[in-house]
């Protein structure tokens, strides 16, 4: 592979050197090569998203919807080839997971986002006929889209929620693909931009690069031919993006790490069979690498919770270790695994690499006391991206509630218990202010795309707590400025905020 | 006065040192005394603001609009003695200007604040009933306000707009008073706590310090037990601000500088005795001190543009200097004529402090080719607060479009001009990339309370493009939190998210 997406074309890149993917089932590469694009592709992309931008302003919305709809046919032509291949770059299973999960998920989101593009009814549009203001959400202009490794389709930067929102809001993306998954995004890339033609939209409505140095990224997120900027991925990444779009007070809009607490009540615990399948089996859904796996499970204590714990270390004892998304999703885990023993937490099971070709690090489960998770809360949830879940024990209630209080920002957060626990309502209540998403009696991973859906949350979860990343029409506010026009003609103002259309 | 507003109380401050206002039309004391806080009294603020935060939880919003109708009709029933000391601290004259347009527009902010919190108008509200998800906006947590010196009443850290919006959305507000105003904040805050008590609410939802030590503003910015901060002023100022809630993740809503742009095209500057009544007037209202007032005119070159530049020079020499609000404001305008100057700007007016006891600029006009400001366009928007503005000619179309691109950020853009002028769109189009709001052959002074009005802008106007800081209910969803519930039964969801409520 030579080339990259750029304004539509697929052009040669003036990269320096190239990368081979590696499928983590067997750690040896997987055939092709793809570039690593220096910054005079950076720059064409940008320019080209630019120029688009502006074309874009004249292109109805209903066009915009063609687009993603047609995309979202392509890639349902292609799901064989498409998912053959993100299989064989992240390890995950063809079937059910990726052609029968994931992919029918990306084209649902596709085309909600058509939907409400075609129906403009995310814009806030707000009309003072008396002094001849109007307001609504226009676009914010090009977004430069950071997709992370464990959606190689639903979250893909060139196919996933994130796409789907920025171009549903009118905008350009510029999309980064995956390290880890160039062959995937090229077969997504090829539909996309199929899609872009077939349906006659600005050229460089869509770019795409297969990587680039992270002095280049970071060059991209401070030009000023960008709108905004969206990241999935670690904290440490998403850091060095914030920093740099803060210094020039540019939006950016990040899902980092989430330790999606879980809060056992006496009376959950009793049923500890059950209870014990539903964790073990959320904690270890896709070897822990969902953005929503609890990592972390909080116990009051007593002889349910020693079962309770019991049982969970003898579960992810049993349970095979899955495989890892990429050797870098290893070396993490090994790290934060050490970090985590280093405050004083205990290692119950695991805690180490598999051998072996596959990229597999043993399902861990780690213990500790509230008091020492009080004494150095910041630490005791450090990010472990995997198989990783830290059960922690409580004395009493109030410790359960200091514990409540002192997690930082997450996705998600669960209380299991009865209505009439004395806990319930106060847990709920402290959780709200930490989480995006509150559940009751459900474990958290599983996230619908539902009008209603937050997946967000308070920093470090994300950048901010009023912004979510899946659920359309929501998730597409983020990409959004608010424009209005004052004492500004009809023949002036957007489609959407004519009121007596004389340009249909 | 030696006591600060806490928890519902004047308590005894822990302040070190005090200080005293300066009526600017004499520059002499205005009498009393107040306290700089040191950290103990910004904690304990922020101890009482978190306490209240838990306890709003629980208040329904119809009390949250009592209140605030409650506090409207204190300060009507007080607007005298308060727009008194505001005129003796600002400068700014009685009337109309503070008793009969600033002080209704106050009070005409919070029952709007109050009538969007009674009908829970502002949440984006959305249930998805089959899967039993329910999502909306809920409070943020406690708000601190830094309030700026130039609307002492509407823009009031303690009774301005920031504070209806963050208190309508459920929030607990610590206000920092702006320190050229404590007599008047003082005033405000009094009628605020007595609103508070009438009307049963948490002691803790309104807390005030007449001022701090910059290091203890920055300590709060950071300080875990607050949810966001809304600060209106200069630049720098708002830039330390930022830097700090960005490094901790927390959402900040800053309003800094503005150019305010106003295109003159051909047929505007035919009409020349007009437009120069027009332009001088809205450039040198309330001695500039307008956030939206025009600090920059692009006309393009030829006999009419002259007329323009000499008729402005004529009126901005021959109007009388208008009173600052403060000694800071003219030290300010001071070091930015000299960076204009150095930009290479030519002074056609003004340009240096009047002599006499008040404090005051001369009547500033300053002049610039388009070639000179495209060549360093950041140093010729240089922030200018005061009575003073810069014409900048242009040789052609396109020049002017250039100009247009190469703006900064800003609140407002205008363009002046019939609409079959080939300028009109493009410039429109343009404009609407760097503005907040859009005008057409209207100054930009006159913001009006309205539900469409957008006073926002993309950095460094403001923070956010996605935001506005006028306009209810739209600036209350500055001070949210998106929340997510799912799985949860009716008793445990916000009152707002019940769908057939059990508690009332």
């Amino acid at each position: 592979m030579d080339s990259i997406l750029i304004n539509g074309q697929w052009q040669e890149t003036q990269a320096e050197r190239k990368f081979q993917a590696i499928d983590p089932r067997s750690s040896k590469h997987t055939g092709d090569s793809y570039p690593v694009s220096g910054w005079n592709d950076c720059d064409s992309a940008l320019e080209a998203a630019k120029n688009a931008a502006l074309e874009l302003e004249e292109v109805p919305s209903s066009k915009i919807a063609d687009f993603l709809e047609c995309y979202a046919k392509n890639l349902e032509l292609n799901a064989e080839e498409i998912c053959n291949m993100a299989s064989l770059e992240t390890g995950l299973p063809l079937q059910p997971r990726l052609l029968d999960v994931e992919m029918p998920r990306t084209t649902n989101q596709l085309r909600q986002a058509a939907q409400a593009s075609r129906q403009d009814c995310w814009r806030n549009v707000v009309h003072d006929e008396d002094r001849n203001i109007h307001s609504g959400l226009g676009p914010i202009g090009p977004v430069l889209i950071f997709g992370p490794n464990n959606f190689p389709l639903a979250f893909n930067a060139i196919s996933g929620g994130d796409f789907a929102s920025a171009i549903a809001a009118g905008n350009p993306v510029i999309a980064k693909a995956h390290p880890s998954q160039p062959g995937t995004s090229h077969l997504l890339a090829k539909q996309a931009a199929a899609a872009l033609h077939e349906t006659g939209l600005p050229a460089g409505m869509v770019q795409m690069i297969f990587d680039t140095e992270p002095a280049n990224g970071l060059r991209m997120v401070a030009d000023e031919r960008l709108g905004a900027v969206a990241f999935t991925g670690s904290r440490p990444g998403g850091m060095a993006l914030k920093n740099e779009a803060d210094r020039v007070g540019k939006p950016i809009y990040l899902e980092m790490s989430s330790v999606n607490p879980v809060f056992l009540l006496g009376s959950a615990l009793k049923r500890n069979g059950d209870m014990i399948d539903e964790a073990s089996g959320s904690c270890l859904l896709g070897a822990g690498q969902f953005c929503t796996c609890p990592n972390l499970i909080v116990v009051q204590a007593g002889a349910d919770a020693d079962t309770f714990l019991n049982g969970m270390t003898q579960a992810f004892e049993s349970k095979p270790a899955g495989t890892l998304l990429s050797r870098g999703v290893l070396q993490s885990m090994e790290k934060s695994v050490k970090r985590l023993r280093e405050a004083g937490v205990k290692v119950m099971a695991g805690g180490e690499p598999v051998d072996g070709d596959a990229v597999q690090f043993s399902n861990t489960l780690l213990h500790s006391s509230a008091d020492n998770f009080l004494a150095n809360p910041g630490e005791c949830q450090t990010e472990a991206f995997g198989p990783c879940t830290l059960i922690v024990t409580c004395q009493d209630s109030d410790q359960m509630l200091q514990v409540a209080s002192s997690i930082e920002g997450s996705l998600t957060a669960v209380v299991y218990g009865e209505p009439n626990d004395e806990l319930t309502g106060p847990l709920t209540r402290a959780l709200r202010r930490i989480a995006g998403r509150v559940l009751h009696n459900q474990m958290p991973t599983g996230v619908a795309v539902s009008p209603a859906m937050n997946h967000g949350g308070p920093f470090p979860a994300t950048g901010h707590p009023g912004f979510t990343a899946v659920g359309i029409p929501a998730s597409m506010k983020r990409f959004a400025k608010l424009d209005c026009y004052e004492n500004v003609s009809q023949d002036f103002l957007p489609a959407y905020l004519q009121t007596s259309s004389t340009t249909e």
